[in-house]
């Protein structure tokens, strides 16, 4: 099936808003085996968006329209497609006690036009907006099919994922079953996962593959349809395999659970509390730490020592040890972790000391990173890292090399490369 | 004068990636009084692209094509407008030269197709790619304007600031001055902001007012074109003193800098060292502090103390103080700033303490943090904000909040509503 997107939107013309939408639905149709022919970006016009239906109609089955739905004279998408396709609107009464119940619980007057949300095309599927007023919908003509989504991207997710797409998986790819999974890699970039998985992306006879990029993380998206649930999930199971032989070694998880609520799940578990201690990072991995849900049963807190003054004077690293083999060494690094155990009292405790950049530091190039684990009753380590040039990509990937070697630590896996305190 | 731009590019249509450049095309579009009319976004194919550029060419005068400038196969944009146009593809020695040195200068071998990135339309002006190979072109015909610019965004960005516009501004605007100004807002939302200033919007007889935000910042963009240089400037100033009227307390700063690089700036004049206690931002404040180039200059640590344990015993909060008047109190910012200020010597030292959520603190609800600021010889003091019930966004406005308070102690402004220590 092919399909069309027509964003509706001054604020994407004028450079207000960044159409987010595009690039979520483009995955999602994807994966669905829904080929997506082209996107379209207008203003709040109701001629241009005739005109852009009528186009897409001779391209495409699946019209797919975004934005447009709310209740201010701009808003113009619902009267518009109710003109094009000859369908009177009419009120979805559940959504109307939506709007009418929320107005009255907030001190918010409702303006009288608020209730336009409220209304959907006539033998259309209302679609329930749970995280907004205004009501989506999905109509079927003989020959189209039409899907109006809300143009706030934290309406049209949640909508699409609950309502749209189980409807497009019944309707149009008749009594398929679906199946998808994500797996997550790290410690590659993009461009190494398209050589390993190169001729397994796309849509192929049994299944999709696709990689996208999650900051530094990789999220390889798998999906099969079949008639029967069974055969769709055994196709998936093949994917996975294929998928695990050629990148094994950088798997860290599945589904949308990134490294660092990877590590606090497993913390959680294994009851262990955790600290750090932050040279070029300076609090950045303390900080990914602090923003998890429930911070608070995993770490008391940590310490940022960026200069050597600090790292010996308040953290207790020894002078000894930063004038014979610098900060930016495997010796410092195995202090710095053991004195914040000790410090903050934690489980384990990881360091962070190296060479930030623009500039090199103590002769090492920038991107040379030591990062330290510190353990009760267990030997510390440290393992060296060659990120590259660019000062804050360099601080990106400690903290999540960071985490990395912490989820394999609580893994009780094999880490390679690394160097013990003798 | 009225544009239309066609993004060509399959890893748009399958959402591998997002067009950021539509964005930010429809801003610096917007300033020019260019008016976008549409964008379209395209799969790599010849026959979709001609069509694409004959639609548009009967809305606007000047197309703008994105991607496809590459040595790959698909990347088709150049060989298919020289088709449609009907004009020869030429080689630009200064861009073949600078493939050739490029690829001396690397291991890389360099693949034969990749001179291809050195061909422009006959009659065209070469646009120099400073981040990349390929090289961009604009062409006129008796009709239309064509600017075909690079798909990476940190490709397309430099050769549009660099090259395109002035063309643009020399070419189309024919001899007129383009002044511009940037002034950045905090405090207030966009609504806010778009209610303050809401009828001087838009593109006016008198120039272009805009808002955008960046990240908590609101940047407002003003623009005025004149014959007249003066003139021009005369009216720039004239915006800028309407904008100021409306939201004086508000305006943070002008330009590209944004609140911890004005910090940052400002630290380094007055040779001043910066520190930091954090609770609910756990380490955010440092992290940023950091993250600027040359950090080393500004600060040499700081400490996150997200238990009231460690408050106690490694930041040395008085155990009495937390039992009095609790974390979320002015009185724990105060004892948290003037011992992180005398434990890393520094000459300010700010603290964060509050509610971050989702959950209530204390009986505080979730929002409200306590701000505390100290300084060699100067009166403690802290600040009380109430930001909302997003853990994440909470600690974004705590920060970001910080770094506000920072700023006006250091430009010595009058700060309202605040609590000193008795």
């Amino acid at each position: 099936m092919k399909a069309e997107l027509i964003s509706v939107s001054s604020s994407l013309l004028t450079g207000v808003s960044v159409n987010d939408n595009a690039a979520f639905l483009a995955r999602e149709l994807s994966a669905m085996g829904v080929s997506l022919t082209q996107v379209v970006m207008i203003h709040d016009d109701s001629e241009k968006l005739k005109a852009a239906v009528k186009t897409a109609e001779a391209e495409a089955e699946l019209i797919i329209l975004t934005g447009g739905l709310g209740p201010d004279d701009n808003d113009i998408v619902k009267t518009t497609v109710s003109d094009y396709l000859n369908k009177p609107l009419v009120l979805d009464e559940a959504t109307q006690n939506r709007i009418i119940t929320y107005h009255k619980n907030s001190d918010l007057v409702m303006p009288k036009n608020n209730q336009l949300q409220a209304l959907t095309l006539l033998d259309s599927v209302p679609l329930e907006n749970v995280t907004g007023l205004a009501l989506g919908m999905f109509y079927q003509s003989d020959s189209h099919s039409y899907l109006l989504l809300p143009g706030p991207t934290d309406e049209l997710i949640p909508m699409f994922n609950e309502h749209a797409k189980p409807l497009l998986i019944e309707k149009r790819l008749k009594k398929h079953h679906f199946s998808d999974h994500v797996i997550r890699l790290f410690g590659l970039t993009m461009a190494q996962a398209q050589h390993d998985l190169g001729d397994l992306l796309g849509q192929q006879d049994d299944g999709f593959i696709q990689l996208y990029p999650d900051g530094l993380e990789i999220e390889v998206h798998l999906a099969t349809h079949h008639k029967e649930k069974k055969k769709a999930n055994q196709q998936l199971e093949s994917l996975k395999e294929k998928v695990t032989d050629r990148v094994a070694d950088h798997i860290i998880g599945h589904g949308k659970t990134d490294l660092p609520h990877l590590v606090r799940e497993l913390l959680i578990d294994q009851d262990k509390q955790i600290t750090g201690a932050e040279s070029l990072t300076g609090g950045a991995f303390l900080s990914r730490l602090s923003s998890l849900f429930e911070a608070g049963s995993i770490f008391e807190g940590g310490i940022v020592t960026y200069s050597s003054r600090v790292k010996n004077e308040l953290l207790g690293v020894s002078k000894q040890t930063i004038k014979k083999y610098g900060v930016v060494s495997a010796e410092c690094a195995f202090e710095m972790a053991e004195k914040a155990l000790a410090k903050f009292d934690a489980d384990i405790a990881v360091s962070l000391t190296g060479a930030a950049g623009p500039s090199s530091l103590e002769g090492e190039i920038p991107g040379t990173v030591w990062i330290g684990i510190a353990q009760k009753n267990k030997k510390t380590f440290a393992k060296i890292f060659h990120f590259g040039y660019k000062r804050n990509l360099n601080r990106d990937y400690s903290v999540w090399s960071a985490f990395n070697l912490v989820r394999q630590v609580l893994l009780e896996e094999e880490i390679a490369d690394i160097v013990h305190k003798s």
